[in-house]
């Protein structure tokens, strides 16, 4: 049994300083100006593996490389694919951030910064296991392969398309995907099911042009108000779905995993607190964790028509634009919901406006059955480094190539080391330095546990 | 009778350079940034006025300066107090001018620039009566003062504080507003009432920061839902605004006023095309004249909030912001509808947030009775100049100091030589050069008939 806390103790200094600046380039995948960060991002990554004796290839996608890396053979012993994704969400609002989200500051035993727990830190914090591993004994237990690609946030379409073109490069045993979050301090987790997405904008146009509210005012249709009137048409304050056929395939939970969330040290009270909300709504006959992790959702994410600088302008919009997304639940289908989306804002959309529906990206949900040998190893893992074995949870978030990997043999394990009020998406996303430092040690055993599998 | 198309003729090019410089400068008071501008543009009527001898007061005010300019003293001569403003509304959207706002261009007869027929064209154009007057006679047929103000796009608080405070320089026989529009081309009109305006702006908090809607999509409330359903709750798809109260003291014209209308050559057909719309929407029992003229209204002028960059971020909006106004009509009153405004919004937020209403500016509908002596001297002046007589119709527009100018004695005229397809407050605002030439020529024959009639 390799000492990765003696590792850890010694390098601690160094890693914070390796992680802060990966950290510190803006690899934000969405935004066509920060291409050249992401490949720096990606370019950072497959150096520190190469210097670990790792064969790395960067693979062109229509946007950001994807890295592939795979460590020295290891014959006889299974092969874990790790995947992870060096990509980051865009930081606005920028002024809600105590610290700027490039420049990573360490406050209180947490690391400020964007990407620290969504996913820079976890991919990180894996990285640094094998680092441990090969440091103290000269070499790794296992075959590893990695997977971390710079497109998580955009919807994964080069990943897509390498994991169906060259399905030998990522055959592996199992499939350890650092991409989600521990329940709670304490207590670790798999996630038996991810919500899918469908993205989408939807436009309206009304007009020719914006016109004097005064002149027109009473007449001509007005963009934002006809976006308003079809928003509640797909969503009614009550938090239902208007969408006709979208819970046609919603599967709820057994009884037993509904009583298993009930005994998560998680509640409503808390999770509220942690939203920084003064009441929680939703369909609020199911509870809070049903609602998070086992209903389909719609989301407007932004919204922008008319006038919105400073100060007045009477003008009827002609234009706007709403950014949605629908969270989607098993058994429900990504291409489905697209499709009952399309033909329900059509219905909605007014005689006198131009309703366009574009979707940006789409991913199914899934479910991962947790009784494969692998689940056992990781749990021991955890009884080992974090006096704790796994509950088994779900998660609302959506990892879109995961429902890919989920159709092959190998079983995916979803588990992270980050905690939920990382704040992911938002401003001040942070990872507490001691579940960085634990998790370095809990990986290692983990892939200690797996050389020892078959040998 | 002075020969004031002489004078055009001979001084056209002359005219349109200097009404292009002055447009040229990017007055638009609601934008801070632009105050410098603002004052640049009074400074320049001011000068022009300071050639033609008249006497010029700079009145400064909390944002925009006022000018208060008076001509030569003609004992025994009537007073006319002409109103105007040489601020201008922002000129976004940029992108859909065909030249840009602050670079006058003439195409096909018509001069393009924000502010050509809202106002800064019309108050040349009476200041070129003026000119033209005085040069061609030495002198002006009657006494003249102007007020021409750098906040009527925002509220008009300056020149509201300087009417109460010193109406004695203010005191006219009449009062000629050239701040609205003629009904149809070759229909001269008169404004018989103006609505009103409350300008509001309505803001939603929900959250401390913005949440990953994967992790809290189903439970933490959305601002941007909150404001749309909240909206919904003002306004229905019908047309009908929801806020208690609202229609309580909404007077209907008479049968005589709206069978006069009924005889204007404005269309719904063409009315609908003008507005670059498919189709008309809003109260459609009644007729589309009504609805813009004599029904209140409440249109949303502009609306932000969550990620509205390019490409995807998917998160739970905070705050969500949207600019709205309500158009009054008499006899509503603009201090009880803010009110009826803020009881609404506040019965429609929902305990989980937190709501605020801004009241950024109000003013009362005016109603003007059009049977005094100087209506029927314009009345002569238009059917000399253009060959028809005024017809007696009403604006949709607000122009804030008309209440206030309404409250004295002398008739308040609001005629204008602008056209209903000048596009105010859109982008490519336009004014006719033929409609220029002709107002110069019209004004000048107004002042010179108002002159005669004490002599």
């Amino acid at each position: 049994m390799t000492d990765l806390t003696a590792f850890v103790e010694r390098e601690r200094s160094r890693l914070l300083a390796d992680l802060s600046d990966w950290l510190s380039i803006p690899s934000v995948s969405t935004l066509p100006e920060h291409a050249a960060d992401c490949r720096r991002a990606a370019e950072w990554i497959a150096a520190r593996l190469g210097k670990l004796g790792f064969r790395v290839d960067t693979i062109e996608t229509d946007r950001h490389p994807i890295l592939w890396a795979e460590g020295p053979a290891v014959p006889g012993a299974p092969t874990v694919l790790c995947y992870g994704h060096y990509d980051v969400q865009p930081p606005d609002p920028l002024n809600e951030w105590i610290t700027p989200p490039f420049q990573p500051t360490v406050r209180n035993g947490k690391i400020y910064a964007r990407g620290t727990a969504d996913d820079k830190g976890q991919v990180f914090c894996v990285v640094s296991a094998l680092e441990g591993l090969s440091r103290a004994n000269g070499r790794l237990p296992l075959n590893v392969r990695l997977l971390i690609e710079g497109e998580e946030e955009v919807g994964s379409k080069g990943l897509t398309k390498f994991l169906t073109a060259e399905p030998d490069r990522t055959r592996a045993d199992a499939v350890l995907v650092t991409d989600v979050h521990m329940v709670a301090p304490g207590y670790p987790s798999v996630d038996a099911a991810l919500r899918g997405i469908v993205h989408a904008e939807i436009h309206v146009r009304t007009l020719k042009s914006d016109l004097h509210s005064g002149l027109y005012g009473g007449a001509a249709p007005n963009a934002i108000e006809t976006l308003w009137h079809l928003l509640e048409r797909l969503k009614g304050p009550d938090g239902k779905i208007r969408v006709p056929g979208i819970y046609g395939r919603v599967k709820r939970p057994s009884a037993k995993e509904l009583k298993a969330w009930k005994a998560l040290p998680i509640k409503e009270k808390g999770f509220r607190a942690e939203a920084g909300a003064k009441a929680l709504n939703g369909e609020t006959k199911f509870s809070f964790l049903e609602r998070i992790w086992a209903r389909p959702t719609l989301e407007v994410h932004g919204i922008v028509g008319g006038f919105t600088g400073a100060g007045a302008k009477t003008v009827i919009p002609a234009e706007a634009t709403a950014k949605i997304s629908l969270r989607l639940v098993p058994d429900q289908r990504a291409k489905e919901v697209a499709a009952q989306l399309r033909r329900a804002v059509q219905r909605a959309a007014p005689k006198y406006a131009d309703v366009t529906v574009t979707i940006l990206s789409q991913s199914d949900p899934v479910q991962t059955p947790l009784d494969a040998w692998p689940f056992e190893v990781l749990d021991r893992a955890y009884r080992e480094v974090w006096k704790r074995g796994i509950s088994p949870i779900r998660s609302g978030g959506s990892i879109p190539i995961v429902p890919l990997l989920q159709q092959r043999k190998a079983p995916v394990l979803l588990t992270g080391i980050g905690l939920p009020d990382d704040g992911l998406h938002g401003p001040n996303e942070k990872l507490n330095l001691d579940q960085l430092w634990k998790g370095i040690v809990l990986f290692g055993r983990f892939f200690e546990l797996i050389g020892d599998r078959r040998r």
